[in-house]
């Protein structure tokens, strides 16, 4: 009985959550209210304030739960390709999916609320760096060290290539993003050519003897 | 006299503007009133309106203003650079330039202020981003296309290349400071060391023959 109270209280948990991320996607931070939550997870106000104490405690759980969705998937995908034999064909695999995944309206949208909040919630936007964005670099970071031992790949310093490996991806098309909302984003064929022409700049500098 | 009469009116632009930004900058752009920014330019609250229409155009105004000063001086360093005999040089002060001015912590936070509203004001994002980011890339490009035709850089993409230059150079300095707000800023001297590096690996890729 109680591994099926625990898990209907996880499943609640999961549902608010959410909940939560839809509305505080569609009408910002300021804009949604605890009662609006509540009525969209089909629970009371008192449930949410119970389980996730108030609205600011609620949006970090919503960003810690988006950073750790989005770097299980990452990780995924540098497990695959640190066992390729194929580099250069993974490593565009790899681009391709960080950009599918990045660019994404939903996580642009929040990764906007974040940038928004950095200053009034500064716990919030240290933890989205930490678990979000440093994480997937040292994923990545690990993936490189991996081929670089296996003779696929050239750095002394994985970490910094995957940092110029992002940098290289995603500068245009994610500061676009910030900056002009989700009006007329890129199509997915323009973003996959461009990154296609990442990988090849990056693959001159980083590529090892057998790419 | 018409023309003192112009040059004064320029003025008291100028003087209003440098009191927007310097409230929407520390006060963000919800918690600044119009009364506040003319008590602190010195002039009535109806001069302001008269000259700026309302809040959202004074903030677009002093967007475009601020987006114009960084490039007339990403714009010098360029010409600069542009005609440079030592191109390893030259690449490292573009870059250590860059660093300096785009991670000015003012800058930063008009920079965050702008990705917080640009669902709200896509105009003002929109204006950012093409007078500001796409000006800095294309100049940079230009000065690239420059020093390929001289045989210092390898490039048939100048603007790609440039968009890859930025990226390497600020992908981790920038998104830091976005998501973590002013604390704990890296040091002049961090930021330096990220700068060299990130240019010893470009001119890998686009190094010419005589670097």
């Amino acid at each position: 009985m109680k591994i099926d109270d625990e898990s209907r209280s996880a499943r609640k948990d999961r549902e608010i959550i959410q909940a939560a991320a839809a509305a505080f996607v569609s009408k910002g931070y300021d804009g949604t209210s605890m009662e609006e939550i509540a009525t969209k997870a089909g629970v009371s106000k008192q449930t949410i304030y119970k389980h996730f104490t108030d609205k600011e405690m609620l949006f970090c759980v919503v960003v810690q739960s988006t950073a750790t969705q989005v770097n299980d998937i990452i990780e995924s995908v540098t497990t695959l390709l640190s066992e390729t034999k194929y580099m250069e064909g993974g490593l565009q695999q790899l681009a391709r999916r960080l950009m599918a995944v990045l660019m994404d309206g939903e996580l642009l949208k929040l990764r906007r609320l974040i940038i928004a909040n950095a200053d009034r919630m500064p716990q919030l936007g240290r933890s989205w760096y930490e678990s979000g964005f440093e994480r997937m670099l040292a994923s990545v970071a690990s993936c490189f060290e991996n081929l670089t031992s296996r003779g696929l790949m050239r750095t002394s310093d994985p970490y910094l290539a995957a940092s110029h490996f992002f940098g290289m991806l995603l500068w245009i098309p994610m500061n676009e993003a910030m900056f002009t909302g989700n009006s007329n984003p890129r199509s997915k064929a323009e973003l996959e050519q461009h990154a296609d022409a990442s990988v090849d700049a990056f693959l001159v500098v980083y590529g090892g003897q057998s790419k």
